[in-house]
């Protein structure tokens, strides 16, 4: 039975970390939300979830994954239960932890790549926060990002099995994530971002080898892929890019 | 041989989950950076640890936990590591994501909580971000407590085992931060807090069955219990109770 994904539709989002394990694994998955407005698709469906009261695990909010009667919430508990489903963790407990513990960072870090156009809050537009914004954004483009980034770089710097995953010696969905952190930091911040991915050349690269795995590749050309957009976590305001 | 908690000394912080999940269990540890300041103690020890090259498995930011070799960070990935050694979560994988799952929702509402005091960023003061907190801790209070309590609650009213835990029928190290959530929440916005708890019976209810167990009640009268502070993430700023 097919996976069903439930994820705002329109943006890429938190939706796309399990977007990028779900086609790195070939698995089947139907994107509910993005299907027509019927019953059992589009937002109506989304919200027809969220709003059932015979559900015994309610997700708090998108994006959420149905594998028949499991219902999964938050992101990172997601990708932990595809991780093990699909070979996209290590088996060893204290590396699948490890695993793990990265994704959770890449959580804080797209929290806190939302809140550089969102500094007020959710309940405002952008454009009436925007003096707040480009204070926010000036302080992660110039500290935030480099730490980051330069912690991904120590990961892989150190990791015993060589530089070329994050974990172990095979690909995990913390490098899908990590890919995808990449490509969102080059859409919103295109110039803070290139400057600071060329201190660290080891993310670079896993960013570009994982552009190039079949699958991955694939699904990038298709029209499953969303692009980026002022709607989504990951925002072009040129203005943010100082 | 012991635990080894390292986080920031002074504040409960995101440090209190682990606390509360080591007491629970009567685990041995030691709380290194509140040791008086030499090599092996205090925040020179957390310090020296986020900085040694030689760790494989280099935490991000505190808290962090050490168990002999291993190194966790991240509160969610170390509860994930002590619920499963200390009977604080289910064996049964589905109900063991559950429980990971509200984990991380509750960090999500720690975040936010974290925010309505620094809404314009971590790296300016409180007093320089007043009128933008005062908005933030509105929609807070308003909004964003109930809706997490209402989650809550239904988690409770939900669970097949009963409403007195959040998961099956023992405690877990999420029935302890949710304790530690309305704690906080009591602590920083006590008006908006009680009028948001008195929709919530179960969710009070597990608030006061967590304090009378034997090991957290001996914790919360014991010097280990650091009290709230305006240094922490619960902080009280009356102006923010509306």
């Amino acid at each position: 039975m097919a996976y069903e994904l439930y994820y705002w539709p329109g943006i890429q989002g938190r939706g796309e970390f399990v977007r990028l394990a779900l086609e790195e694994a070939g698995a089947d998955y139907i994107d509910v939300a993005r299907g027509p407005a019927r019953e059992d698709a589009g937002v109506g469906a989304l919200m027809a979830v969220l709003e059932r009261e015979s559900i015994t695990h309610p997700p708090f909010a998108p994006p959420f994954l149905k594998d028949g009667d499991v219902v999964i919430g938050q992101t990172a508990a997601i990708l932990l239960y595809l991780g093990d489903r699909h070979a996209l963790a290590p088996r060893d407990a204290e590396k699948r932890l490890w695993v793990h513990q990265i994704q959770l960072t890449i959580a804080d870090l797209v929290a806190e790549a939302h809140d550089t156009h969102h500094p007020l809050g959710a309940d405002l537009y952008y454009e009436e926060q925007k003096p707040e914004a480009l204070r926010r954004a000036k302080h992660f483009r110039q500290e935030r990002i480099p730490k980051y980034l330069n912690w991904f770089e120590s990961i892989l710097a150190r990791n015993p099995k060589g530089d070329k995953h994050l974990v172990g010696k095979r690909v995990s969905y913390a490098d899908l994530s990590l890919f995808q952190i990449v490509e969102g930091l080059l859409y919103a911040f295109p110039r803070g971002t290139k400057t600071s991915l060329a201190e660290v050349p080891r993310v670079e690269a896993l960013h570009q080898r994982i552009a190039q795995r079949p699958r991955i590749r694939a699904y990038l050309n298709s029209g499953r892929r969303l692009a980026f957009n002022e709607q989504g976590i990951f925002r072009h305001y040129p203005e943010l890019d100082g």
